[in-house]
């Protein structure tokens, strides 16, 4: 029996994720879900390219879907708040959800009595529902938590992640503030409009998995200012402009710094690489010189849950709740 | 409510691993389990030397316990076959395991009959068994088996550790053949007693969880030569006799050959490490420089998966059917 699946959200990860999900062999497409009008009603092929889905039609919410998925893939909003409604409307149909929404990684921190009362309601319609990716999802929570698995104790987590933002697509060369002034990128990071969203929500997963009792998480984020001038295959920057973000998350217990989370996305990066340290007894540290490659890992994250989360217990779900991550 | 726990086997790794276990503050040690004579009846104190269990006694088989553990912590042998009456008795008492005994982690491998029966066992009396570890149970099989979570399809998965035996306990150093002439050593190798028991097993879970129908498993172990006097806290090898092992283990799927796991440990090895490659879209390769350290993360390993295997269902389990490791 193949797993039926329908694609929430048709934007650009949208699609390469459905194109995933397609080419597996133990998936079947029922359906795709989108609010563009130029998209609702026509097939998941003309709107995405992909061939063979021909005669499976985008629908504008989940209660037209003609046939109940197994799951539903949604990629669309990476705020907790702007995803519930549609979180909600799958709950009550009963279907189970894998998000690239960064926020639902962890999504009690900012929102604690969304993410209750929509775990009250997948318990009550049989739904399971997590958040995943490659960041937030595995390289700054789920892997640091990993390594715990064989410390006898630990007294800190440490990871840095430095993301070379030249060789990613356009979107993200954009979203880290490539042609910003500083000023501007600063005003912006205070009005809640810049920097990783997520980042504070993989401190908050390590911390709930550690037992930690943190206090507030500190949160900077500063921009990487161009020392000459850039170009890339899509913009260019001139020097002494913004070429990306350097967000910082930490946390502390009894005064005492216990989680440090460094993410570093800029244009022409040195030395991208994800370093993920586990102070502890033994210490483990282990480095991915290069850094493992977001987007696409971000899609095979959401893909490959699929199998644990409908093997899980109902209700809103952590990454960590799941048995070991796997290629599916 | 505390966690109630028995120790099974008394020799230097179960008193490690009950010296942990001990010390965390959600654990009730209620038992030690022994066949010496020389334990039997003693006080875990006296036994073991740890404080704060001169109340808890050494009991020759699991029947006598005088409180029914939730958990027995199972560090007694390596083999399977000789850790099955053990764990039968356990099975059939409804007392969950978590146990060193290598050959567990995949123990279908070399006996489904036996393992298939022990699950039926472990089900019916709704006992949870699980084999985990540092290796096998994590650097070579759960920990690469997680990085392909994040990936959109794997074509190899390749594994190298190298040991420094020089900085290890004497039984380590004995058991990797220091000072053997190299012929005896490659004697002891095709008789079954030298080599590293579990490897073939990393690779048989990795396998298993990738449903990779490889074909059989091509193992070789060849000893590694003194190249000049080698003297270690314990012990003293001539140039040219036995330093250590280098054990590898690889299987091909359709002749192309899909997973490699290669071992080396022996006296002053040069750059200790673990290298986990990932080769797939992404590729992804973590290297820790010295690698994670062998006897203090096993136990660490055998103590963390209590909690978990408690909510998993009853059955013989693998560590990847569990949840994400973590530090309890």
């Amino acid at each position: 029996m193949k797993t039926k699946v329908a694609q929430f959200g048709l934007g650009p990860i949208g699609i390469e994720t459905l194109r995933l999900a397609a080419a597996k062999p133990w998936v079947e497409i029922v359906g795709g879900i989108d609010i563009d009008p130029q998209k609702v009603g026509r097939s998941l092929t003309e709107v995405t390219g992909i061939k063979g889905l021909e005669s499976v039609r985008v629908y504008s919410s989940v209660e037209q879907l003609p046939v109940k998925p197994d799951v539903a893939l949604h990629t669309t909003v990476s705020r907790f708040k702007a995803a519930l409604p549609q979180l909600q409307s799958l709950a009550r149909a009963g279907i189970s959800v894998v998000s690239s929404c960064e926020e639902l990684l962890f999504p009690r921190l900012k929102d604690p009595a969304g993410a209750a009362e929509l775990d009250a309601l997948c318990q009550k319609h049989g739904a399971r529902m997590v958040g995943t990716g490659v960041n937030p999802g595995f390289v700054m929570d789920v892997l640091p938590v990993c390594l715990t698995g064989v410390c006898r104790s630990v007294g800190k987590i440490e990871v840095t992640r430095v993301v070379n933002a030249s060789s990613r697509r356009l979107p993200l060369q954009k979203k880290i503030g490539s042609g910003l002034d500083p000023e501007e990128f600063r005003r912006l990071f205070r009005e809640g409009k810049m920097g990783h969203v997520g980042l504070v929500e993989s401190l908050a997963l390590v911390a709930h998995c550690l037992k930690w009792p943190i206090g507030p998480i500190k949160e900077t984020c500063e921009p990487v200012i161009a020392t000459e001038d850039i170009k890339t295959e899509f913009l260019e920057v001139k020097k002494g402009l913004t070429c990306g973000i350097h967000h910082r998350a930490e946390a502390a217990v009894h005064g005492q710094t216990v989680i440090e989370l460094d993410l570093q996305m800029y244009l022409d990066a040195i030395n991208p690489r994800d370093v993920v340290r586990v102070a502890g007894d033994p210490t483990i540290e282990f480095v991915e010189t290069g850094g493992v490659q977001g987007d696409r890992a971000t899609v095979a994250a959401v893909v490959n849950a699929v199998p644990r989360v409908l093997k899980a217990p109902p209700g809103l779900l952590l990454m960590t709740d799941l048995s070991v991550p796997c290629v599916s």
